[in-house]
């Protein structure tokens, strides 16, 4: 029997980037988690011990400090990962495709007495924005996401007429919290990405529609609200070609307060952990290309 | 050899409360993290197995739920904390102190197309408010506080004119980025607790004294920074008898980028986990009595 | 423009199942964490909001403890989740494909004085088992697994005659610790998973390969390492179609203790957390089938 | 109204050690999480931004890696910690106080073929144990414990005859798990400091007094439990003047598949993470002085 090295790739994760820009004030703060993930001719370091075309994980963590310093626009996650990875693939010989993943973290000016702080912030919260740029020689995919934005509605929400086996136990549920934390990420494409795109609008829509939607569904299902919100997304950004979701279903159980002789209408709510229901689907434009799983970090690469 | 029972305490921690207003629109939500701990009279349950002083941790999480349905004030966790200490040590006989601890998530309501929407929410992040009150025979102690809020200045931080002995290799900094998540938490005196007491104002003063002084201050260290916060608490909130910080001094080491050719101007950083300092420091006010240990937690009780 | 929905599955996550053989003494222990995805005709769930053919995630977890009780083989991962797959696609009519994912967490037997204790354990620690079954209409793959498992060694280790590029300043190493955290999966095939299969050996033998080869290669990087470690595990296990490996490259970085008068032969390590390499690669036999993304959760579905 | 510094302390935070013993083989790992707290004349710091009596946290760290080259034993935690806190007081002018707190991480020597390995290992897991050593002008304390050590037993566990008020639901339990993850601290007196003490031994010793005492008794409750953990803890080891126990109660509950069709004699259960029951104790020799705050790091200074 013979053994073969199949696919295989590295790179360097969680290089933790603060850029400041202060050239004047007010001072403006990006704040990133960066990975880069390398995929080449890199065999022989595998079966043979022969580094000679493996460029250091150390070396890509000088980039993406480097490229921060000088060569990148790093207002957005997709600007910045764009550089990132089409610098590994041009300038890296034994490169054959970079992907670059990036967590944004949000910033808020304080603002004393009302008037904005030239240099003075506070951590958002509510939301990481990020983004996933894979550069090969012939294509480039650019994926903007959110995650860790909770949301929930206390009505408008039901789940019935299921189906039902003999293990089947849940009763049908007319009036239920609905609550889920969204991960989502949305491939682009019809854009110029030499041009000058304006990454921070199309967020905005993007998270702005997602939210209206899951706000204006009457909801039969966490199927059906994730689907909205999709539907939602690709009306309002017609860049976005697909948008994949990943949402547990935050089960908040009415608390049972009939054994201490109390009534519970819908009013005190266990928020339980675990387990959950895990909700995962695509919506797509019927247009759209299958990017397989090319564009996406294995999270949502199913 | 005798051997003794100590100080020892009991109850039910992390029960997950989420209480929803929904008798009028729009709904409101609270949503709580709820601990109570309890001292009294439970030798006999630990030296001889005899549980007949015990009232069950179940119990404990059966109150939390049922208050918050029934008996309680929900809108503030010094109101909720208040009630369920009060009960335990007044209506549970071998009881004779005890602890509530309540982290409190906020939520923000949705807004499409600029109108609150009237149960739709998202989790607003950035900060959890927090409340530990201990009530005892003799005496009530409410400390309110926050934890996970995050800030940074990205100037007039400077840390230079230090105590070096021969195993300090670090060099002045006038210039540097000053960041850290703050825990904080403070003792209330003076203050009608049978009264109608507005605890969400009391908390908005105090973060905002916080946020302002943080941003106000040309800091020659975390600590005199965390002293000056404390201080404008002090000044702004009067029920306020005194302040505990506990704040890492989350580093962000500039760049060198000089091996690879580049200058780095202040631009370009390394958010480093750790190791990190940590700064930590009550600040009170003169006349305030000395709590002891009593008031707090034992994470913030030195 | 059109919208449509692509690919979606949905199901139940972490479902803490403990399962106790308590008819005879000594007492077994088998402590899993499950999760169940289903892939199947849900497409108006979303679209529609018509739930008639979702079986609740409720059910799928009922479904998982009744089957601990009753109808499975919950001594392995392995047999337990061909058990819930194999039941989800043949009984539940909308299900096309069901995943199957499963954290073991192994317990050892306490034994006072040396005597082994008839149901008194404590966690073992230092490792997760792992297995992810799916089966579809046509096949059925059975991935096992680990995870958590860290291993270091203390030299024997260089990394040196490296690609170097302009922004490469990362000196060679001769000499260093070489230590990883292991995520590995492997695909099964060649078994008969209608007979007697011993997954319990399957698993000791693959990890002891896995081990003895960390142990004993020279290691050049960490690709050789995990290139070494594939192939004694495909060398030892002839069951074994591939492997992946996922590896952090957990950085200890000798201490600069120049600065303060002393040397550091090797001797005293800062071991960082991030950012951290991250090496990832499939071992294949030569004639094993393509699995495609079929076979493995999305983590390391590349 | 004036306003005060009350306590306050600062130090650093993870210091992440690790040491090679490798003048001879077999080489020896010793692997430490470390925290330094400096209590001490810091006043003007806070008050007036003056640091001349700092110590910069930095300078921390380079002692503790300084101190693991050269000038301490560091193959205890104990030894490590007393050596640290003693140099801060002897040796830093302000320093009034020093407190030292430090995880061990255990490792496991690698056996190919059965044949102990000179330099590969992996981590044991299972348990963490930490030392938190505090010195002062006039006393020295030495606190040895160890955390994440989950332990359980299937059955010998009762919980019945408890307190019952109007809001108690819960039933007796005649025949239950218990399970505990045990966080545990004990204070040495009467040893000699600058003697020889062989901590391993002690630490052993204390584990397994602790672990036969949970296996070997018949609980009535987990406050029962531990208290004939404490008991055998001070019977079995004599330099321990007091021990204090944080066990949550791991709730293991009979999942009901009455709903389904099934019986469920006491096999099948679900692991609840929270809410949790929390059992906090000390256990004290009878002529055991009282440490008051001093000795605990706050987690266990209650």
């Amino acid at each position: 029997m013979g053994i073969t090295l199949g696919h295989h790739q590295y790179g360097k994760d969680e290089v933790r980037v603060v850029r400041i820009m202060r050239a004047d004030e007010p001072h403006e703060i990006h704040d990133y988690n960066v990975g880069i993930s390398l995929v080449g001719d890199f065999d022989a370091a595998h079966v043979d011990g022969d580094n000679r075309n493996v460029l250091p994980t150390d070396t890509s963590k000088n980039t993406t400090f480097a490229y921060a310093r000088r060569d990148a626009d790093v207002t957005t996650p997709e600007a910045y990962g764009l550089a990132l990875a089409r610098h590994m693939v041009a300038d890296v010989d034994p490169v054959e495709r970079a992907r670059v993943t990036l967590d944004a973290y949000p910033w808020t000016r304080l603002a004393p007495d009302g008037t904005p702080h030239p240099y003075a912030f506070v951590r958002t919260g509510g939301m990481v924005r990020t983004a996933c740029v894979t550069v090969d020689a012939a294509d480039t995919w650019v994926v903007s996401g959110l995650k860790d934005m909770t949301v929930l509605k206390t009505t408008d929400s039901e789940f019935e007429d299921f189906l039902v086996d003999d293990l089947t136990s849940l009763q049908p549920a007319r009036d239920r919290i609905l609550a889920t934390t969204v991960t989502a990420q949305w491939l682009h494409d019809d854009i110029d990405l030499d041009g000058d795109v304006d990454w921070d609008t199309s967020f905005d829509t993007v998270r702005t529609a997602m939210l209206d939607a899951f706000a204006g569904t009457y909801s039969h299902s966490l199927q059906q609200s994730v689907y909205a919100m999709g539907e939602a997304v690709l009306d309002a950004a017609p860049t976005v070609a697909e948008i994949r979701f990943s949402c547990p279903n935050s089960h908040h159980f009415l608390y049972d307060l009939g054994e201490v002789g109390l009534d519970n209408p819908n009013e005190v709510f266990h928020a339980d952990d675990r387990p959950y229901g895990l909700i995962e689907a695509t919506i797509r434009r019927d247009d759209a290309p299958d990017p397989g799983a090319a564009a996406y970090d294995p999270g949502l690469a199913w």
